[in-house]
């Protein structure tokens, strides 16, 4: 109810994912005035889609944490709920994306053992899957050492579940690569993410800089919110100021028109590349239960792309397997630190 | 002598500066027995260059404290000696940045009233003219609100003097343009820099975006040193994945690369307006000097268009200028800080 598109956006993804996904059943929640007419339209979806009647919405201008405290009965707070009580694997959902964290955070509470929940958002990449995960991207604006460690532990579980990549290579942001770079919890992390690899069933590389978040010797990048923020946006900003250099390239006289046309593939096929609908789903991390951000503004081929994201990873079991993966990665890190930690006071006293 | 390409690149950019600026003379630092021999190849160059011999090279491996140390004899330490001594008015190096700073600060030392020094580039946008200015991107790796506010005092009047802005309109990068946005000390930069306008000769915008270092809405970008080399590195890579991807698009088959002739024209185009080398030059902003940081790779038109910054600089007399008003903005702020403290201890009394 509350995505920039309406309503309408979210019904057209549905029938595709419905077609795309025979053994899959949607709940649907929203106002049902609106949103009945609409399904009324596709009796193809039939019985696989369940209404959910909310009588309110979220909208963009909401605040957080006005919406925390009294959001009841709007279709946001209703999504989640069902996944709280056990009706839905995952919720997807276009609206708000600080009021969803704030609902999700209050509804679904956070995985044991997890300090800050993170965003991941998936990053187009040289890998030969075609992306990265990057996470936080947003959910909060700090990260301490052991919130980077989990946070490397809840990427790799995703790239695992959501890339299928088997042990993924996890780095951490830094302004450069060598160990004495960068600010004292990010020396913390780095000693703790080596040491927590195995128990995390990841490859550690160490620090990546700015400049290999699209390159394919790392596949899970770790950095705080604002960090992470900052540089999703500033990403999607340079594609954008290109893409229109390119069509003002493109439109300077009669000849470059015509060479466009000709290239009508090859500038088509780039921009399937670089498609924003293609990666849509931001995923968050650390809760009890799985909840997908879909882009705002998603047309019907973003949202049918954020169900399919869902679909597979609750196929895959994937909550369980992160809920396990983050516990064990803790503990791993805690040993770490409580051996370095002994480590230090034994060089102290036989200094 | 310490950059990528040699002292080759940089002496064919010194032949096209001195065609370029008649009136402009340049000291050129480094071994004679290398460097002498290329000069001997211009006669063109005659008096026009006085070489001044350095044996040693500052490496890229080179570690920035050993060479603050070690370093005399260097031809980076000549080349900063020059602006010290009052010999030369600008030092444009093409060597390691780390290395640059730290001779550049134990020999020209800062600007009284600067805390931390910044490095500022210049990022291609939306503007009139092209760029818009973005510092810090990597002097230091943190910055408290009295340094950002420094930050826009010296971003604004570079502006001023490098992009021939009145008033450069100053915004200062967060996760957010809401003002409760962020960590604690943006939010007292932001009081500051809101402040300080008037006396910094900049009007203030307030928070903005990733997504708004491109835009024309604003013309200097203020962030932490941290944050603004992930941001600047993130953006490299992004545009050179696009340059990637775009490349493979036009070589997927006969019609493509057809058309990618025809298009020939508008990709140069394209590519000038995004390419690198228009906009070499980081410059130190802080310091009893001015210095300008060519990228290490840098081509003769790179090497050349920093030269012509720091002659177009020079000419204005932009240090004088930075200091006077680095000393108002710091006085306006810090007497910000204090009307605000009393305001507040005067609206607590009133309670």
């Amino acid at each position: 109810m509350g995505s920039d598109r309406g309503p309408g956006a979210v019904v057209a993804g549905l029938v595709l994912s419905a077609a795309q996904l025979p053994d899959a059943k949607f709940l649907l929640h929203g106002d049902s005035a609106i949103v009945a007419p609409l399904l009324a339209r596709h009796p193809e979806l039939g019985s696989r889609v369940t209404l959910r009647h909310a009588p309110r919405v979220v909208t963009m201008q909401d605040k957080p944490s006005q919406v925390m405290r009294h959001g009841e009965g709007t279709s946001m707070w209703s999504c989640i709920d069902a996944v709280k009580n056990g009706e839905a694997a995952v919720a997807v959902s276009c609206g708000n994306t600080g009021a969803l964290m704030a609902v999700s955070m209050i509804r679904l509470r956070k995985l044991p053992g997890v300090n800050r929940p993170a965003i991941a958002c998936l990053w187009p990449s040289r890998n030969p899957g075609g992306f990265n995960v990057m996470l936080d991207v947003g959910a909060d604006i700090k990260a301490e050492a052991a919130d980077l460690l989990q946070y490397a532990a809840m990427g790799a579980s995703y790239a695992r579940n959501g890339l299928k990549l088997d042990r993924p290579r996890v780095g951490l942001l830094n302004v450069g690569t060598e160990e004495h770079k960068g600010r004292a919890e990010l020396k913390d992390a780095n000693d703790q993410l080596a040491l927590a690899a195995e128990a995390g069933g990841y490859e550690y590389i160490g620090f990546v800089e700015g400049g290999d978040l699209p390159s394919d010797r790392v596949d899970v990048i770790v950095t705080d919110g604002f960090t992470g923020n900052i540089a999703l946006k500033t990403a999607e900003g340079t594609a954008k100021l290109i893409s229109d250099f390119m069509r003002e390239a493109f439109n300077a006289g009669i000849l470059s028109k015509f060479a466009a046309l000709l290239a009508l593939n090859s500038l088509k096929r780039l921009q399937r590349r670089m498609d924003p609908r293609r990666v849509n789903g931001g995923i968050f991390l650390g809760l009890n239960g799985t909840v997908i951000k879909s882009h705002g503004s998603a047309d019907e081929t973003g949202v049918a792309a954020a169900i399919a994201l869902a679909y597979q990873l609750s196929s895959a079991g994937f909550l369980a397997r992160l809920a396990a993966r983050v516990a064990s990665t803790v503990r791993a890190g805690q040993d770490a630190v409580v051996d370095s930690g002994a480590d230090r006071a034994e060089a102290k006293s036989s200094e």
